[in-house]
């Protein structure tokens, strides 16, 4: 077993918030800034996102389709070594088909695996979300 | 940047392979077995599963509740350190509701994050999938 690593645990914790509240903002360029280069996205009903230019199509597209009201929950963060962690979280809230205008209560979980960069930045590596709500 | 490892790529693999093979088997006893005793399931349509107590109630509900037909393609495999590493996988097949018989085609994807015990086997840490295809 490996040594236990603590000392970048509010640093990796950071780089998830800052995912859950750019997304928040519907701010693609700051969603884009919290993942690595070859960071992926595995969200519901598409399948995964690999890589910042796929990131940016994905993106546009699900804030053009839904509306997103959310609060976030932290459930955990761990530091792996010394350049990787993860971070587990809950969301919760309502969510707005734009076409129809239809409001649902919405619950997601998530799990963000993240990497040091060589310049110091948490960054999302992977990134899963499932949804825990019925589709609405 | 810490060093490259890659000398337990087969064994990670290997992991989340007997997951999803014990699941397609619906094998619960052996889904149990991949998990650590801390592991926790993120998964579509409920809340985080934390712990083998949990999951150990988690699995045979759903058993019960769809019958899953799917073939799985291993995405890619990362050792991050001496004892943890991840595996992302996609799965695709029908499930039937076994309240209705409804058979529908079902897809998913899958992230896995691994640890090695201390007794050197690599177990389910963290495990979040979510569905590719709509809702069936």
């Amino acid at each position: 077993m490996s040594k236990a690593f603590n000392e970048e645990l509010a640093a990796i914790e950071a780089g998830a918030v800052a995912y859950l509240t750019a997304f928040s903002r519907v701010d693609v360029a700051a969603v884009l800034a919290t993942y690595a280069d070859d960071g992926v996205l595995m969200a519901p009903g598409m399948p995964a996102a690999v890589g910042k230019d796929e990131l940016a199509v994905v993106y546009p597209n699900v804030f053009a389709t839904v509306g997103f009201d959310m609060t976030y929950e932290i459930k955990e963060v761990v530091q792996i070594s010394a350049d990787w962690g993860f971070v587990r979280s809950a969301t919760e809230g309502t969510e707005t088909n734009k076409a129809t205008g239809v409001v649902v209560p919405a619950a997601y979980q998530e799990l963000f695996l993240l990497r040091k960069s060589a310049a110091g930045a948490w960054q999302i590596a992977r990134y899963c979300t499932s949804k825990i709500s019925p589709a609405g």
